[in-house]
């Protein structure tokens, strides 16, 4: 236990955290071995159905779902197996401000899927498999009583995986003090927003927590006045800074976007339903893997998990290649636009979502000429470096994916690039304050794009 | 074919409309003959589930569901029958603004479950069913072009009885001229409102598509200033106009509202699955209707139907009785607050939505004691008509519900009555201009709190 009082901020510099993220992961080392899906200690497999889920109930169930779309111009029917679980998550950060700087309290999180040993998760990242576990500090969020909610929403997960999986994203703020726990620190948001930018640091939980922010409490405000130089970056910031606030002049309005989502939605023609894992024609349990007969999109495959001395076995996904995920981003009257497009995925609550510009396994076009990429795969690869404005690594969920990481770009562009119709999207331009505005409602942000929405945040405060 | 040039407004009395509806009830009759749903034309119950639906597919199905309960601190476990359907329906609006006055172009659509006759319609009400049919406008609200959208959201239908089901609202401005087919009218949104109060006028999709329009294209601003006199009835009126104003004084901030929802939405503990028809145990085909073995909640019958000469079958819900769907409302520091409960149908998309004070079919309640009422109904029975400040009925969807029709009461309180755990529900304070926000957004007003809101609006521009 250490003491209750936070170190002020200027004592905990980024070196201190990578140690004690270190120091975390020394104390609980992580074994993950692969066994045979199909003979899982204390999971089974439905006979009529072929669904996998442990025998007690709880956790997740591996099911599969066919999709039948004519979006973007193209058609497609396929099935694949997806993860159903009840949406009961409650992923949460405690927020205080100390000697005026906004705080944040984090956890040195170690969990299965992390390669890189542990990282920084949100206050309370808990799913309805740990409900009867005591989870430290989730009753601020459950019960926030009169303290002051700075957001609460609940975000989706990725709809390729997971079936209308959401989680509650929610920031507390805290004026009385709170008891620190091993394994958690108060850390100035600005710190949290410098170790994001270093790669598989700050896990995909505490991104889509932190994309719910609002720009008012980013404590950026400050941040504008240092610009007054005329350089290429000075200008950029100048006008990322200006597309954050909620009343800049903006390409298209918010009903306009909103009209955009909501024809996409009713005219996009998805059909999705829950099928028989057993149904799912092209995806077979072979050599204990869960996987598609043709090609090695990913596979499912059974873990025995020791984490520090806890012992537990379960599915995990295991993807073919690591994932590339981009904003193209434009200065439009001196108001930054980013490029967002309609996303249709299955799992989807609300049929498609705002995707990022980009998102895709690039491994997979490797063996392709440039006109069978997707859009903007081309765009990036010939980039010049001066248009790279940020870029980092994400692991994916962690208690899940097995070493899934994608690589998050922010890249400048002056093309025009709106519309649709070539079957792999319809693009529009919009600011960072509508970004913002539209996440504060769930269905909107795709896990994706609000992981993006945190790195543009980022931009804003840092240095 | 009528001119293409739409009378001004002072030529449309309230008279002329009504007889045009007349007219137009006696020029396309409607009978409507029961017949066993068993045996109905065309349509056929599936063998394996006892799924009933159209044997060329389409329209819709009957299928059942499952909803198991734990909210406001009762336990619930039911099944009952529900309507599945495609979500691709359209209810929209074509606005202008003709001499500085807005009107609305509505149609005097006549259906099935119209007891009275004709009512008025949207400019476009089109569900999956018949988009292979023409719609007539229907482009305008497909691909608006560069008209200005004015509101475009993809709102729920009732709970109790559609599986998900979401029509897109959207009001869309026109500046040029418009061809007025027959059976279309230009119409001063304020007669439309006029019309509201005389009861089974507006139909059930205006009411929803008008609820979405923002305060500031009402054309009520003006009518603020007719409000210096000191008497209740103008305190009232100059609360509700200060109440839709974004920005004014409200009990809880729009976050805290939202908060509210998602812990609603990710504790309530519902759980809703699709299961067959046949397995909806306390429910059977007895005498040629799909009717609870029980209770007499509804029924849902075959019905041959004759509209002017077009004839098809279908089946179609009969309620039992009335329903009664209420808000209170307070003056809160010169700001109306409206009452909302967070409200869990099976048929949600997202759990739980923003429900009126009270809703339920009184007559359910007329041999039991008051303290088995829901709560508020017994206020509403004692009420003083001075309470009573808006009243009318309003017709539910007639294209499935048998002459089905609710009493809308806007019911001013003194009591404070927020809070929950009484087993009917969880109470908030809002203000009109927070659930106008809200309303932005799909999943948040419930049907009947739509119609309640479209009330509330029609008190700000009526004279």
């Amino acid at each position: 236990m250490e003491s209750t009082a936070p170190a002020p901020a200027d004592q905990v510099t980024d070196e201190d955290v990578r140690a004690w993220l270190a120091a975390t992961a020394e104390r609980i080392p992580v074994r993950v071995k692969e066994v045979a899906l199909d003979a899982l200690d204390g999971w089974g497999a439905d006979p009529a159905t072929g669904a996998i889920s442990p025998r007690d109930g709880g956790f997740f169930t591996v099911e599969a779902m066919e999709k039948h779309a004519t979006v973007h111009g193209s058609i497609s029917h396929t099935n694949y197996p997806i993860i159903v679980q009840p949406d009961m998550g409650t992923l949460g950060i405690l927020m205080k401000d100390l000697g005026g700087v906004p705080h944040v309290l984090m956890q040195a999180k170690v969990e299965p899927g992390n390669a890189a040993g542990a990282q920084l998760g949100p206050t309370v990242q808990a799913t309805w498999s740990n409900r009867d576990r005591e989870v430290p500090y989730l009753a601020y969020f459950t019960d926030p009583g009169d303290r002051r909610i700075i957001a609460d929403v609940r975000q989706s997960e990725q709809g390729s995986w997971f079936f209308r999986k959401r989680n509650r994203n929610v920031i507390v703020e805290v004026e009385e003090d709170v008891e620190v726990l091993d394994g958690y620190r108060w850390l100035p948001l600005r710190q949290v927003y410098a170790l994001l930018a270093e790669g598989d640091t700050v896990n995909t939980s505490a991104c889509s927590v932190l994309s719910c922010l609002p720009f008012s409490v980013l404590g950026a405000a400050g941040a504008a006045t240092g610009d007054a130089g005329g350089d290429a970056g000075a200008g950029f910031r100048s006008a990322l800074l200006r597309s954050c606030e909620p009343g800049a002049p903006a390409r298209h309005g918010t009903t306009e976007i909103l009209s955009w989502l909501s024809r996409a939605r009713t005219y996009g023609d998805m059909n999705v339903e829950r099928i028989h894992l057993k149904d799912a024609g092209m995806w077979h349990v072979s050599e204990g893997r869960l996987t598609h007969r043709q090609f090695q999109f990913f596979e499912i495959v059974g873990a025995d998990i020791d984490l520090g001395g806890d012992r537990w076995t379960q599915p995990m996904i295991r993807t073919a290649a690591d994932g590339l995920v981009v904003f193209l981003v434009r200065n439009i009257g001196g108001v930054l636009h980013v490029l967002v497009n309609s996303v249709f995925e299955g799992g989807y609550v609300d049929v498609a979502e705002l995707g990022p510009s980009l998102q895709c396994v690039p491994s997979f076009y490797d063996e392709l000429p440039p006109d069978a990429y997707p859009r903007f795969l081309k765009e990036l690869k010939e980039a010049d470096p001066a248009q790279i404005h940020f870029e980092t690594k994400v692991t994916d969920q962690a208690d899940i994916f097995q070493a899934a990481s994608s690589r998050y770009v922010i890249m400048e562009t002056d093309l025009e690039l709106e519309g649709s119709g070539d079957g792999y999207g319809d693009f529009r331009w919009v600011t960072v304050g509508q970004l913002a505005e539209l996440n504060r409602h769930s269905h909107y942000l795709n896990q994706q794009s609000r992981n993006l929405l945190c790195c543009l945040q980022s931009m804003c405060v840092s240095d």
